[in-house]
């Protein structure tokens, strides 16, 4: 069963907004057995989205659309869709009592004046919006479906787990999904040294179990095998390759088999070890921190971050000495490890990375590119710092060093002896 | 001059990866003078690539294609491209020069062995990537077009402030930007009360000027008139506006009439009246200081941020009282102001922001819902805080969170005398 996505909004063609919802629409279609064929985002205007619209709907099972119908009047999707589908706007008794019960959910009281949250074109169903105050949409015809919900994330999203699902489940109750992801991450290793010099054969090998992807991550790279199966055969597969990538040149490189993100990845191995962990940071300001702190429940295991973004933040709260600074600079492996030793004994935490480095644009030298950044690792023991070079604009470089400063946190973790 | 984008990617359509590159597409367009009127996300299949493409050159005067065009045997952009425009992957020795010198780069030897870069359709045009090995390509065909460059979003940055802007040069050398946007920025106030209760006849007035389009942002709305004119008629309608909307009931909600981050004014004032500012953040875990460290330069006033996440941390670092804690809790506007005079003593700066707070999804009661956050602001002599209450999910929140914290730290920034 296919698919296809249509997001509209002016602001996403003038590039003043970044599209939120396509990914979590994709994640949600794979995972209720679509096939998602195309995204087509567009502008609020008639002709267009018209166009756009046609198109969708004649190539699939499922058409979704996102944004366009607001309260304003550039917001033009319901009009369109009405008309697309032969029905003029009318007042609906359902959307009109929404409309009510959504404002007194805010303390306010709605009336036809406030807006026209009250008229749907005729002969199509209004959805409820649970997280917000625009009704959504959806018109059954053909055996196909389309669904229409408003632009907001948070909106879209309580769409797609309520109202959404149920008309799924009442449209296309027989769905199925057999559509499997097998993954295999790596890092430390480029693209083309996997697959060219370590193991030609690899691409081919896992061609034969089913459909092969590579995508090069922040500073590793994803294989991803998809095929049609069930769960004991992801299972089986995963064991299989677990075994033979385990005795390949690549097993030292790949540090997971699923899809959680690194900071989840470290958050477990701290609770599994039951240590305290903290971060100082210089160049990233903060994004190791914030990025631990996106996985919920964090708390107990990770204490905080010191953000020492000025020097003498480095010196006052985490005891990086002055001549330090002064011999080797800020940006040096020495200032690294006394940073993560600093913040281990101000924070009293059993494990921590520091990363001091240079994001850019400005601050580079011939000796000390932009893009340079140390990543300082210590215990209550030890302590040792490494250097490392990487490519980028600046939002990029903090991602990049934000990330390598996680995976040598997940590194020291597993390399602590506990027992 | 109307332009369409075309992203290739099994991956995004996969959700398993976010689109990054239209939203910077977009706005090189906008700034070239070109319309944007559709963006189509598709797979790595060839029937599919080939009909998005047929339909985006027969309604636009330029095509830019991202994605497909890797080492990997997923990649076919190059091969549908050719197809499309009738020429075979031919050896291409500009090319096959291309891949050779961005070998060396690296430090690595090419030959035709490591992949099929030097293979180009016959009769297209090479395109050289400046930061990365994949080559782009160009076809200009019937007054029209196409561009393609990689999906690696610093390799098609480098692309389209490179080459591409060269190629546009070449072949449409006469073309114009007179789109021209007005924005006014308010924070504290829901888009219908704007539209429907303090401003009813706004969105009318407005029109009269252009398009208007309202934007709901993370904590306020941005209004949005675009129009055609030159630079001299947007400052006109610019000091028009200010001075109509000064004397408006909406005057003490607008903070901005322009697009800069609210992380980008902060940093701006902080430098105009040399203030030392940083940051105490708990709920939000480095999200505030990580953006204050977005904008490049701010280490001179930025001093830094103490990611307080376990209670621990509030009280050695920060001083918070082990009783304020007990008897009001680490959500409380008592915590929030101790946590701001804290970091302003620890980090010896001149003003503070504090942020204590539930993003959930656990951690919530009936008295302190997941949502609520209280936001201490201090300067050296005195210290407030205020409790706020949001909806969302526990990114958004975060983001809720540090835009609100941000806004505060704005107008402690704006009220504090210097002179």
């Amino acid at each position: 069963m296919k698919a296809q996505i249509l997001v509209i909004g002016d602001e996403l063609l003038a590039g003043k907004i970044k599209d939120a919802n396509t990914q979590v629409i994709a994640k949600w279609l794979l995972k209720e057995g679509f096939e998602l064929t195309r995204v087509v985002i567009t502008g609020d205007e008639r002709e267009n989205l018209t166009q756009c619209l046609k198109l969708a709907w004649q190539d699939s099972d499922l058409v979704i659309t996102t944004g366009g119908l607001g309260p304003t009047e550039d917001d033009i999707t319901k009009l369109v869709i009405g008309e697309f589908f032969g029905g003029k706007l009318v007042e609906n008794p359902k959307a009109k009592e929404m409309a009510i019960k959504n404002y007194a959910r805010i303390d306010k009281e709605w009336s036809p004046d406030t807006n026209s949250y009250h008229l749907i074109p005729e002969g199509l169903e209004v959805v409820p919006n649970p997280a917000g105050l625009a009704p959504g949409l959806a018109c059954a015809r053909e055996g196909k479906l389309l669904l229409s919900a408003p632009g907001v994330p948070r909106e879209l999203k309580a769409m797609l787990e309520g109202p959404f699902l149920e008309l799924l489940d009442q449209h296309f109750p027989t769905r199925q999904n057999d559509q499997r992801l097998l993954t295999i991450r790596t890092v430390g290793i480029p693209e083309e040294r996997i697959f060219f010099e370590l193991m030609p054969n690899l691409w081919k090998e896992l061609s034969q179990h089913g459909k092969v992807s590579s995508l090069p991550q922040i500073v590793g790279v994803d294989i991803h095998l998809t095929f049609k199966g069930s769960d004991k055969e992801l299972q089986e597969k995963k064991r299989f390759w677990r075994e033979r990538l385990e005795k390949s040149p690549l097993a030292s490189y790949i540090w997971a088999y699923d899809l959680k993100p690194i900071e989840e990845v470290v958050l477990e191995k701290a609770r599994e070890k039951n240590l305290k962990i903290a971060i100082a940071e210089s160049c990233t300001g903060g994004l190791v921190a914030h990025r631990l702190t996106n996985i919920p429940g964090g708390s107990s295991h990770f204490y905080g971050s010191v953000v020492a973004y000025h020097n003498e933040v480095k010196t006052h709260i985490l005891g990086v000495k002055k001549e330090t600074l002064k011999e080797f600079g800020a940006v040096s492996v020495e200032t690294a490890k006394e940073m993560a030793k600093g913040v281990i004994n101000a924070l009293q935490v059993d494990v921590a990375v520091s990363l001091t480095g240079i994001a850019g644009p400005g601050g580079g030298s011939e000796e000390k590119p932009v893009g340079t950044v140390c990543i300082g690792m210590a215990n209550k023991n030890e302590v040792s710092a490494k250097r490392y070079n990487y490519r980028g604009g600046r939002d990029y470089l903090k991602l990049r060093f934000s990330e390598m400063g996680l995976h040598k946190l997940h590194n020291i973790i597993n390399d602590l002896d506990v027992s």
